[in-house]
């Protein structure tokens, strides 16, 4: 299972989870009790116990490989002074997580035979030399010819890595070859992670373009705000092909997608909502855009200077929501949370006191989406609540991939030239749609990265939203 | 067999080969007869052909595939005209090329498992921020935990895309991709092909420096002359990580392992050769550049504007080889070539007179590099020349892929910071040295590129190379 536990631990610690996990080598006098010895002294301190290998049974002693879940390196930390003691001694402490990303993620592998000299002079010269000057004459036929069709740049400066802040492009890499693995695995689609060394909004959008010949796509990742707003709008300004911040775009589209499912479970409607939004950045704008379009009128969305109102010198994409939101003018968050339906979290942990969402009407809609650690976790909420985050050790991660997989291999099939809101409508509707009646539950508002329908049908849903409005034209043939 | 052939064919069409390759779908009257008269009219106009399937036999007549190679899309056309006479007819044909480029010869693809929420959970979030804040904090790891280190960008902007000229970044993408796939073929070396959009040479400059940090390497490709040597010189002041020119270096390594292997063949010493290169863009000058360095003394360069000399306003690598070459003083080419040992082509079939070789000493050493049409072919040469040209079609092929895949790996496994000369050297005695003296013949003087060991010997002596130039510093660990 991998909903919440509510296993003791330190207080102050977060919560045990699978990106902790270590593989702890135990050496210990021959005992048979020795398992059960371990395994009680990692869980007395709030260790989860996944596995246990004996390595070696001798007179001399016993060694045991013990894999358990910790909340952090302290944690960790905390756990193998533990088994070390009396007796007992830790010889080695092996973390999945570094593991898992040795050497990378991803790779770049032929789809094509190279096997004899006749396969060299297609792929190569002289033969490739007839298929670049095929695309010279007739540029539309690199969609068929290369991979481009296929192919998305998941381009990023590193100013805004996960929830962890300005890391650079290096420190962005593996979470780039995370999506591109993603990418492949639940959309088809080729996504090549690039993380950019640029110093300004212009110098990034003039990379991104110079690199967007190869793409049929281009996936922004990670970008700062309010940056990434007028990179996104001029890239897409210059180029012809689709560019999608999904910090943006894909996470409203599954926030959206969940919101429309803990309505349906709770009975709600979207446009009579009391919404309460914290944190408004890259994504934070753009699920409150998203629940305004949508017909939701009754949302207050704070930052961290407080409710979001007419300041002087605000960025512009702050002050056009503070235009369209707060119509009864509250002034704090716990007035705002008195009865709220839904609260949405995108800030980070502390920016809300877990105690001021017992306000919230019955059965709230609690969405506390910062990375890694949650605004607040499910045992600090009333038993009603709904509740989703955005970790995959929880139930109801909202999750991008959920949508970027489906929606940029969507987007590329129907080779569409820019997103359009008609898009984005048929990815929410289609990622709510796949959760049935007959599924719907507390912990089942969005369905399963790993129904492997979800990502078929937001690809379907969105490319038919283009070519609705997009007939294509007869072209040379 | 991939030998020249002795096939007629008209006068002015060029040679047929693999990367012409068609397959054309034939109806005719039943005859016991059809396949010999269909092999006898495709041979009676110079195609080869290379297989034949029966598609149908009925009564009402009986339907072939014939599948053969042209020279060119004339002949094909020609080919094709006298198999749709007399009764014939001709249904179908389709391009072995075309159908091999089809969708992209390379995708991105993992190298690790997405079962379950677990993997998820060390893949992307939470996990893989836990990855992204140790390479924050040490910049190095990114070598083990991403796949920086097996990864290099192949950048170009399209400038001079093979010997076809400025077909732009999008035609280029094709070659860009089989360039990709040959990397990591032979060289398990991870190639991401990235045509630019950029149009002047600091552009270029900027945008490669901006998509740096990702790769442990970048090649550089298809960059016309002169604008190549400053984009590497640059780039290469400018990022800690090797940058190549493959179009300058690689040429110039399989040219010279080729030379010296040839000279090994006929008895020569590089010192003593008389030696005549045509063609002075980035390749050519790095050729002569690599020969006069290896100890040719007596070599004279010529571009399209004659003989290379001291002439006002050049651009610097005309004037720098200007200086270093032609110790005699020619001025024509008849003149070099002369008594000549060696004759090196990187210009264009048409920039010297095939008949002009003949002046050549006996067993001339003539290496016609133009793609895709040599500047001769071997009908057109004395039997005891020693000839090498730049097709797969044809014996000893001067490919870059005999090096850049193995250089690059080198170059990763080392984590060298630059191209040192110890490094060209290495590949090239590596590659040379794969050819034993029993395999050393006319046909024989570079190996195969399917021969594994060549890849893996380029790679441990360009290795080695670097790392006995520059031991490697105690690291923290």
């Amino acid at each position: 299972m991998n909903g919440p536990t509510t296993n003791p631990r330190p207080p102050g610690t977060g919560h045990p989870g699978a990106s902790y996990t270590v593989t702890v080598r135990v050496s210990a006098p021959a005992d048979p009790a020795l398992l059960a010895t371990l395994a009680q002294r990692a869980t007395s301190v709030g260790a989860v116990v996944v596995g246990m290998d004996l390595v070696e049974v001798a007179t001399a002693g016993t060694t045991v490989d013990l894999t358990l879940q910790a909340a952090d390196e302290d944690h960790v930390g905390a756990i193998t002074a533990l088994l070390d003691e009396s007796g007992y001694r830790v010889r080695h402490v092996s973390d999945r997580t570094f593991l898992y990303h040795l050497g990378g993620k991803i790779e770049v592998t032929p789809r094509v035979a190279v096997r004899t000299r006749q396969d060299l002079a297609l792929a190569y010269t002289p033969g490739v030399g007839r298929v670049a000057s095929a695309i010279a004459r007739r540029p539309a036929d690199a969609w068929a010819l290369t991979a481009k069709g296929s192919s998305v740049a998941i381009a990023t400066d590193g100013s805004a890595v996960l929830g962890l802040g300005p890391l650079g492009p290096l420190a962005a890499l593996p979470v780039m070859e995370g999506k591109a693995l993603l990418f492949k695995h639940f959309g088809g689609v080729n996504a090549y992670p690039l993380c950019l060394d640029t110093h300004s909004t212009e110098e990034l959008i003039n990379t991104v373009a110079a690199i967007a010949p190869g793409f049929g796509g281009i996936n922004l990742e990670d970008i700062a705000s309010p940056g990434c707003f007028e990179v996104e709008t001029e890239l897409q300004r210059r180029l012809d092909i689709p560019v999608f911040h999904d910090d943006q775009h894909g996470t409203a589209i599954v926030v959206m997608a969940a919101v429309l499912n803990a309505c349906r479970l709770t009975g709600r409607d979207l446009r009579d909502l009391k919404a309460v939004l914290v944190g408004c950045g890259a994504a934070g704008t753009a699920v409150a855009e998203a629940l305004l379009d949508a017909g939701t009128t009754d949302l207050v969305v704070f930052d961290r200077d407080g409710v979001l109102a007419e300041r002087p010198g605000a960025p512009a994409h702050h002050a056009r929501l503070a235009a369209r939101s707060n119509p009864r003018g509250l002034t704090s968050l716990a007035g705002a949370l008195d009865g709220a339906d839904l609260f949405i979290g995108t800030a980070r942990r502390g920016s809300v006191d877990p105690g001021l969402l017992a306000r919230m009407a019955p059965r709230p809609m609690v969405f506390a989406l910062s990375n890694p650690e949650p605004e607040v976790f499910a045992e600090e909420l009333r038993g009603d609540a709904v509740i989703a985050t955005g970790r995959s050790d929880f139930p109801n991660q909202i999750n991008n991939s959920l949508c970027f997989p489906g929606f940029c291999k969507g987007a590329l099939t129907a080779r569409c030239s820019f997103v359009t809101p008609a898009m984005k409508t048929a990815a929410t509707r289609a990622i709510a749609g796949s959760v049935s009646d007959e599924e719907l539950a507390l912990g089942v508002i969005v369905p399963s990265m790993f129904q492997p329908r979800v990502h078929e049908q937001v690809a379907a849903a969105v490319a038919e939203a283009w070519s609705s409005e997009h007939p294509a034209e007869p072209g040379p043939s």
